[in-house]
């Protein structure tokens, strides 16, 4: 079968993106060529603007153009609470929520001992840098309830609370709206054990 | 929230891609800037590359670096058989059978008035000048056994027929190695009236 090596490039570099294997990359490689060309240039320039000019924030980790981000600097922000999150994603999620007003440390992963990823890949030496600048007073983990999200949680707590800060976790139990019929048994446990006074 | 514009550009651009709504583009801008920005280069230069180079084959339809393609140009092929496929990757599936030594003709896609694609669209008069260059003696209709696919089928052999030419269209059937039990009553009926003698 001759092949068409721009082509096969395209359909080889495609698959950096993450969840697409070969057959979608096909699909996508001959969409973009045959129907959306033009998104297919934006995409490139995109790409290539991204790479140029995005960077980590100075304090919170997070993407950003300028040395420290727009919310790092914001004075409406109560810099005594420090909310530790997995990624920009979890970020956005909580602003969502409108109902927390501090800072964030983004960590751009979480621990995973077998992809290899240790505290110091995770760079926990900047966060422990920016939790105990003196103004924090509170660390709010808010990673994931996964395994991996717990073991960073749990491994974060062990390094900052013998700098006499005060840690929390996000609570675990059923979800706004959620029936207990139709929750899983280790969420009501759960929900049992972290119950509160009412 | 305060929003970085080109990272939100790239999300953004990243869903002219088939099948990816906001979250996947976010998750896959995230992992190309965090994880993979040589990954992210590449696909920004293969894309570039590939819209630069590639046009479409002046015979076959297909993508192509030059005017006629390796495949439309080799002289082992027999020029009298003209297959008819709805997509490159058709293309791909059919010469992995290695039971097909003819020439090929890409609609590159199939009839589909529910979202505009007529006869025009589809470039219908190319296809027809293509068959009836005097070579072609038999026109395999290849295009999915889908509803569209169908009726593109029924398409190009209403408009073949009177040419003189021999249409013929791929067999429907149990797949090999399928089991009776385990088929579609509409697979099995239609193998029931395509049966042959044995």
């Amino acid at each position: 079968m001759p092949s068409v090596s721009s082509l096969d490039d395209l359909i080889e570099a495609l698959r950096c993106l993450p969840g697409v294997g070969p057959k979608s990359a096909q699909r996508m490689a001959y969409h973009l060529l045959q129907r959306d060309p033009r998104g297919a240039e934006r995409l490139s320039a995109a790409l290539d603007h991204a790479l140029k000019v995005l960077r980590r924030c100075a304090r919170c980790n997070t993407f950003t153009e300028d040395d420290v981000c727009e919310r790092c600097q914001s004075p409406k922000r109560d810099p005594a609470l420090l909310c530790v999150v997995e990624m920009p994603v979890d970020l956005n999620t909580m602003e969502q929520t409108h109902a927390y007003n501090g800072l964030y440390y983004v960590l751009m992963g979480r621990l995973s001992p077998l992809d290899g990823v240790g505290p110091k890949a995770l760079g926990f030496d900047r966060l422990l840098a920016r939790a105990t600048d003196g103004v924090v007073k509170e660390v709010v983990l808010a990673t994931n309830f996964t395994n991996e999200g717990e073991a960073t949680a749990h491994y974060i707590s062990e390094m900052l609370h013998a700098r006499g800060l005060r840690i929390s976790r996000i609570a675990r139990g059923l979800p706004v709206g959620g029936e207990i019929e139709y929750s899983d048994a280790a969420t009501v446990a759960q929900a049992l054990i972290e119950r509160r006074d009412y």
